[in-house]
């Protein structure tokens, strides 16, 4: 069995450490990966700490994975030794019912996907993410890494790229299109990136003006503090789509008000509290409150060929394995530009 | 100035009663209207009570009006005296705004659509509604009620069926596609009718089965009542689509979880308090909820040609002029089937 290097937490918040955990033997038509990323995600913090319920420990998160094919099954066809491989928030699903056979595999009905950490695939066994320098994957659940996309850049694609990536297109951003970006984390910086690669008008509504400059570089057209009462009186009835990455209670009447007739405001973060919705603020201008959960397979790929495309990455910064605990802070802060990206050559060498 | 026999309340609360109002002379593009039937909406009794605030007493209501063409202005070029018309929620917007220049009159953003009653006209004054024998309508918010109609089955659709027509065709009911109503009072019955008159397969979610034969009759394929929670196992993930006409606090999460993937719950009653929505309930399978306020003038035009076609009508129950407090009480107590309609001959007549 194939040994990796990786970093585990022991139990709800305690700090990482060094490990080494088993891989399986890539079946007939897995990859074994040689995973040089992962990313940071805000939902691997809520699961360490059981902010989300109950996790399985100890536990190595991470689902936003970039690496090199490094060993293949017998019936592997999608991918040869050396291939540029991403993985990301799942690594399996019923394949059997509507969704799955849609493309939609993230809304699988079979059962739900399973989750790339703290979820058991199908040999019973807890699965460990990302945070490590190997992962065992089914094939039809990796995707491509473009050439032209730095993996480091690529890593936080998996699932930050994705999470936004999807509603832009299902929503129908592109040319004539006014779309609102709310925060400027992780996710939303990849909205920014995104929607004005699509072609869209991009707006960022962030509590200050601190990443402004960013926020223009990333492409967007305009910068709105919502600290600012006078926002949500001058863009009233203005944005077509606004994605909202924040977790964190929005007055959600406020920011409706912001769309035209038709508008939908989706969220991808997700609010501890409820929503609280006035009937009014939708049926005065039929606009629509919707949720969106990443993107099926396909999609990602698409999202990954589009993001090679248009010279699009995520905006990194890299650390060590020892720094993932500190680092966990630091996106609790909001203090990063845009995501962690863990480097798992600093990782000790499998004893 | 034409004069009018009316029922007007005195104060919020207070029983209607008979009386005798002033109606314009018809300016060069208006009609004076022969009123024959005014329906009951429950939004004439939250306005007659005051409970969404401040009204203008003493209080003509109604806005679901059917009659015949009793005068013309002499530019009006789309009625002729005696044509069969109707006149709906609003008589009046800012007809420059993008909204009414895309037919959305209803969510004009140029100052807001202009009552029937309870509002201000052009003239300054305030607009009296359709529990009188006569109305003086710009021809350009006035509707043709096409033969075959019933005047009293039609009155009710200027409001009721176009709440429900709107966004039944906005979001898409038709054959394939699986509706649920939740409600089966006047709004709910319409919503029955139009839905299966579309083609779609129509479920009525109501709190109990009393209802059940008259939503079989109206043409639903299956009635499920709401105080049953097997019906919220049963049904996950089930609709397309699904319209609530309940002004009741719903239990928003239940409802959303009979959505399938990219299914949307329209709420077209006004719940006083604001909805409650876990983020989670929407993200998971990338539902939306939304909001609807009846519809345009050429929409309605639609919605009316539709039920002519189909042999549409609501079901009324025929009241005269001195039963409407009576019938408040029971629109309250959903003690009607479907719709009150008030016969304006049983007016006494203007001394």
């Amino acid at each position: 069995m194939p040994q990796a290097a990786a970093y585990a937490t022991p139990s709800a918040g305690a700090p990482f450490a060094a490990t080494t955990i088993t891989r399986r033997e890539p079946g007939p038509t897995e990859v074994l990966v040689d995973i040089a990323w992962a990313g940071i995600c805000h939902s691997d913090i809520h699961t360490a700490r059981e902010e989300w319920g109950k996790a399985h420990f100890p536990l190595v998160p991470g689902h936003e994975i970039a690496g090199t094919v490094a060993q293949v099954g017998p019936e592997v066809t999608k991918f040869a030794v050396g291939d540029r491989i991403g993985v990301g928030v799942f690594v399996d699903s019923c394949r059997e019912c509507p969704e799955c056979r849609s493309g939609n595999e993230q809304y699988c009905s079979g059962g739900g996907m399973v989750g790339t950490y703290n979820a058991k695939g199908r040999d019973g066994r807890w699965n460990d993410g990302g945070y490590s320098t190997a992962i065992t994957v089914e094939q039809d659940y990796a995707l491509r890494i473009p050439e032209g996309i730095d993996l480091a850049e690529a890593a936080p694609l998996l699932c930050a790229g994705i999470t936004l990536y999807s509603p832009l297109r299902h929503w129908g951003a592109g040319p004539g299109k006014k779309v609102a970006i709310v925060g400027m984390g992780g996710l939303g910086h990849m909205g920014v990136k995104l929607a004005a690669a699509m072609g869209a008008e991009v707006t960022v509504l962030s509590q200050t003006l601190s990443k402004k400059e960013d926020g223009e570089r990333f492409g967007a057209t305009h910068y709105h503090a919502t600290s600012d009462p006078e926002t949500f009186r001058a863009l009233a009835r203005s944005f077509d789509l606004i994605i909202s990455t924040v977790s964190a209670d929005l007055d959600m009447n406020a920011f409706l008000g912001l769309l035209k007739v038709d508008g939908t405001l989706v969220n991808v973060g997700l609010p501890e509290n409820p929503l609280s919705v006035r009937a009014g603020a939708l049926a005065g201008a039929r606009r629509s409150l919707a949720g969106s959960n990443i993107g099926g397979i396909a999609e990602t790929q698409e999202m990954l060929d589009f993001c090679a495309e248009h010279g699009l990455g995520a905006t990194v910064e890299k650390i060590s394995g020892d720094e993932i605990t500190a680092a966990y802070d630091r996106v609790v802060a909001s203090d990063v530009r845009y995501r962690f990206v863990i480097d798992t050559s600093t990782f000790p060498a499998v004893s």
